[in-house]
């Protein structure tokens, strides 16, 4: 891990001496960044990460920790001896750097109270700018998370049956993913029919399935941490010719912002050319969300692919391409996959078919 | 939600105005019980609680909310919009109260900046002690999630087989919890084999079952906001004669801390029977974690059963009972069930069977 310490550190400028980071509640997704501990539990564990890439973290009883060449475990029992030792690690006058979408208020006035007399400051935007270019450990999971999410995708056409309902799609595709080896689901899969499809919002519910209804749906993969992020749109039954044009239409519309992803090239001017291509059909207006976003430890690791965004595409980096049409009395149609931005130029991870009709 | 949000404004003193919630990135509980709204999404809404009972809620366009007798529902488009009524609705000079533990720093500068010249104070703890009382809506989910896992807990030994994996059975048993009507899984499904099942934090592995091994699983459903959790401990093949008396220990501790539990009575106090029970035992010193803990839209949801807890049984108050007794080379066993104080005495909700061979 201390490459993406050193990496972190070079971004944040020099007044920086040290990152806290609380995994209390939930899980921390720079907290695992940046200690590698995706592998258990570490409820309430704190991590103090320091400048020459070694870190020292704080564990209750309930876990356990070996340490590693730049780990180093300590493990809580007395209150007084966690506040010591963190004083000592984060002497008076240090400046401390903290993600703050993952810092609790209470949290907050605890390290005010324990540790006085030191700066405090977000550094949540430096951090998400190390995550952006994966390594090799990170791209391998992203990888497995697509390679099963891609799986499940092909046995959808299979699930489907008059009169199934949303939620027991739902429930089917979490089930396989971990049958696959996924820790979990990524986050609460989406399995649309009909004119739900038509809401990008929805989840799933008790609607059941009838012929002529579009099938969107919307999941992926965690694996040791790492997630993948997967759109598939199916009809069931016989499609109406507008249902076939839009679906060519989005089809078309992420194959071409996918072959224009190159090195150096702006999330925007993706997004620019994906949006125009649909608003040049029929179906102007009917593109309403980002064209997608990058992936990682979290679903939606830190960037968008969208207006005004000037991020530029980089080797290491995985996103997802994810246009989309929806019209209200029809039905929505969504094609989302996930990319890693190699060496040879970009690369589709999420290798599922896209035949429409099931 | 009147009554909820008068409940909480009379146990907090005069100086707070209003409660300000936000449920962004993760489920913000309190945000939940004084909104109610648990059947959506509102990922990032903002809610502003007000000493009358009224409550505004500001959500994005990929939320819908009809508004009703005390919530009034405003789409947040504009940055400027959402700034404006905020500052009407909260004016300078007055103190906020928020959940200190689903605050994020994020969001608590922003706050300071957006909203200066207020207070800011957490109420947290006032809130905790509002929700130790369930109201009928709150007793009929939690009702519900523990009927769902009573029912999958019985189903658990016709899951087990030689060889099967942990997270096999763990899988099965969230994919049935589903099937049975739940939204989810409480928290990570514990499935324990054998030496695991002597390590509380372990979750689930690819361990493989063999005969003599034990079973212990501990696990819960959501429904509608609102969890279950329950433990059950079973033998695979014949147990031998130490784990049969473990097993009636756990029990027959268990059964009595149920039985003393009366109206007034201390958290402490049932700590105090159940440990000491253990305590008289062969087993002395290892029963290592508290007795129990209250639940509702948390899994611990405000309160521990354990030592120097002096909060008293109520009416209303839903919480676990779940001694256990854990020695390395042998095993753990833990027998968890949800109980509701009702006016007629204690009531146990988790009704699965109790047998130690399968």
């Amino acid at each position: 891990m201390r490459d993406r310490i050193k990496r972190v550190f070079s971004l944040i400028n020099d007044d920086v001496d040290t990152i806290l980071l609380r995994n209390t509640g939930f899980r921390n997704p720079s907290f695992l960044y940046l200690t590698g501990l995706t592998n258990g539990v570490f409820e309430g564990a704190t991590a103090v990460v320091s400048r020459d890439g070694g870190v020292d973290v704080f564990i209750s009883a309930l876990d356990q920790g070996e340490d590693t060449s730049n780990i180093r475990f300590h493990m809580v029992t007395k209150k007084r001896d966690f506040v010591d030792t963190l004083s000592r690690l984060i002497p008076p006058g240090s400046k401390i750097g903290v993600d703050g979408r993952y810092l609790t208020y209470q949290d907050y006035k605890s390290i005010k109270r324990i540790l006085p007399n030191r700066g405090l400051r977000d550094v949540r935007e430096r951090i998400l700018l190390a995550r952006l270019i994966k390594d090799k450990r990170e791209v391998e999971n992203i990888e497995e998370a697509c390679k099963i999410a891609s799986r499940v995708a092909e046995e959808i056409p299979g699930m489907l049956r008059d009169g199934v309902m949303e939620k027991e799609v739902a429930d089917e595709i979490v089930y396989r993913m971990k049958k696959h080896g996924a820790d979990g689901e990524a986050f609460e899969t989406i399995v649309a029919f009909g004119e739900n499809s038509a809401i990008p919002h929805h989840t799933h519910s008790e609607r059941k399935l009838k012929r002529g209804d579009i099938v969107l749906v919307d999941f992926g993969a965690t694996v040791d941490g790492y997630i993948s992020d997967i759109s598939r749109s199916f009809i069931y039954g016989k499609p109406s010719d507008k249902q076939r044009r839009m679906y060519e239409v989005v089809l078309n519309a992420q194959q071409q912002g996918i072959d224009s992803i190159k090195k150096g090239v702006t999330f925007d001017y993706i997004h620019s050319l994906v949006y125009r291509y649909i608003n040049e059909t029929e179906f102007k207006g009917r593109f309403i969300h980002s064209t997608g976003h990058t992936i990682g430890l979290e679903v939606h690791d830190g960037f968008t692919i969208t207006q005004g965004c000037k991020k530029r595409f980089l080797i290491g980096m995985t996103f997802t391409v994810e246009p989309g049409i929806y019209l209200p009395d029809v039905g929505g149609i969504r094609i989302e996959d996930d990319l890693l931005m190699g060496e040879g130029g970009v690369r589709v991870l999420t290798t599922a078919s896209k035949d429409f009709e099931v």
